[in-house]
């Protein structure tokens, strides 16, 4: 697609992958894109996009035709879109899960995410939620960690729990870093890796199912830096796209000086 | 509108006001949206949008053309729009308010924000300015507090002001947030509500006629779940009108877990 | 152009140059807009942008048809567009210098970025790679600064540099500032200037040739309230274009105060 460079210029961080690609995901928070806006930013990015989350509740302030012709746009470039996971705890919360599955697939909706990260959720009911959306034809991401950080069960628990989404049927596990990136999850108040809280959930996973949300610049190298261009991506704001491609690329100083080293 | 979930999925915060409404406004800050980004934004987010303010002198940098044609579109979806408070105190240092006011009418605005972020202005010649607009034909929007925080009346001081604009003929009051929302008025060098400054302001005015600048997250939620999804809160960018919707239904972590709780 | 407020308001800040010009420059950091957005900031924005910057390595991730369209867009409007220094440095890294400056030519470039931002470039390569470019009917800006502010040479050897550069054939020189603005070249952790590093830099050069990379407001009020509205500022994000021009008028309390006392 791209050969204005071919031959004159390799990416310093080789061995990026291709889409389609099951490693290597970047996901989009979109907290409201137009149909242009999105129909713009795909035009130019598609390759370096995999997955669109319309965060937390903004699904349902879309009028039902123009979230219609969203979705089918998205998947129209072979890229997945789904509600964030707060609008599946409220649904659970009002005793309407079956009804919210089939209200997803209703509108065009191939993906959900299930998630604990408001509403305190039973190992059995979360089973029972993925077992349900997979059956009802829908692929499942679920999310672990707290949005409240004083409520986040330690890290082995949560790789746990990762660990039991993925043999229940969730096709990757979201790690919380929420759109601030900050006083969350694995993250610091400034927005800094906690190397022992990192380490703990990073050891006892598989990395390639796991995607880190993780909106902040300095996040996205630190994580490139230890595990690779194809680590996968969250929540990055829809102007960070190209750039978070060249850092996976090294074509950016933080990810280029220090694999050079 | 959106009938998606209807029937499935209720907003955990109840009571939101559609539009027409004179309470829940919320107010967009716009540094330079193209007519395009303008028409595309409004196109969607038109029911979650009140007010469009082109900030500080800003509206002198569109060739005129343009700007009759923005203010003519952003009124064809019902929403209000005007220029800066500073715009109009730099037209009172230059001797210039009756000039100001008619050139305003002349391009399109009904609406004029009468303010003293920047210049000391006596008591006499701000209800005068308040008086000659309305006379003029155009609604007044007042705004208080001091954009360099060293210069800042008491909140007593402030709530007496409001009063007053009120009783002269201002529809709504704004309390100055600025574009950052740090280190400004009733917030602190984080962004952090200042308990004590909020409450001695708050509790000496009606707080339907306040609109509160608020740029960041934390307050637009810390203002929802003190005064409820109808609070007016303003200086929001452009990217989170349809978040902050979100937070007023409660379809996001930040109102929806502490309302219930 | 504009003349809504022509013989009523006039800038509290004189002398602001109009293009073409060749000092008051606003640089753009762009990080991938598309053709379309790209378009629509230029028909509002081209009085108040002189120069775009393909940020890093971005440049190398937009298919070769769209950057050709791009350049040739940006062009059209008379402001002139560059990739950004690393992905100089990336080529010079893989003894590509001279294809690299003929892959720019090809695709319709007319400047480039020369910078040791990242890599550690001998002052004889230097002189080269400003030489030969020039030699090859492309224009030079350069830039002096580490993007690793702990491997920053002091601001005496950085004014040297930058004369020197400007002997050579730069026709500009960037002092770096990154996207962040915070923690590099003369400019704090909070985003502070360090006076002590600002005047030993700023006292050894002519300021006219200096383009200060400033991609925050309070950096942008700070360098135009010491050297006029017709200081040169680079890494301007798209949406603070007009904002800036705002600022060199003094159409905002940060500049319009200061000026007046």
């Amino acid at each position: 697609m791209n050969n204005t460079w071919e031959g004159i210029l390799s990416p310093p961080l080789p061995g990026r992958k291709q889409k389609p690609r099951t490693t290597g995901i970047t996901m989009l928070i979109d907290k409201g894109l137009t149909i242009r806006e999105t129909g713009d930013l795909l035009s130019l990015n598609d390759p370096y996009l995999d997955f669109i989350k319309l965060t937390f509740g903004t699904a349902a302030l879309y009028p039902k035709a123009v979230l219609i012709e969203k979705i089918k746009l998205v998947k129209s470039f072979g890229v997945f879109i789904y509600p964030g996971g707060t609008f599946f705890e409220l649904a659970l919360s009002q005793g309407k899960r079956t009804a919210y599955f089939q209200s997803l697939i209703e509108v065009g909706f191939d993906w959900v995410e299930i998630s604990d990260g408001t509403l305190d959720i039973s190992g059995a009911e979360r089973t029972l939620a993925i077992q349900e959306a997979n059956k009802l034809g829908l692929h499942v991401i679920t999310e672990v960690g707290k949005k409240d950080a004083a409520n986040q069960p330690n890290e082995d628990l949560l790789a746990e729990l990762a660990r039991r989404d993925l043999q229940e049927g969730a096709e990757w596990v979201i790690m919380e870093g929420r759109e601030s990136g900050k006083g969350i999850g694995i993250y610091d108040n400034q927005g800094g890796l906690v190397l022992d809280k990192f380490n703990r959930f990073s050891n006892r996973i598989e990395p390639e199912k796991i995607i880190w949300e993780a909106p902040l610049k300095g996040q996205q190298a630190v994580l490139i830096n230890h595990f690779g261009p194809n680590v996968n991506l969250g929540n990055i704001p829809p102007s960070e796209i190209m750039a978070l491609e060249a850092l996976r690329l090294g074509y950016r100083s933080d990810t280029w000086k220090k694999s050079n080293k």
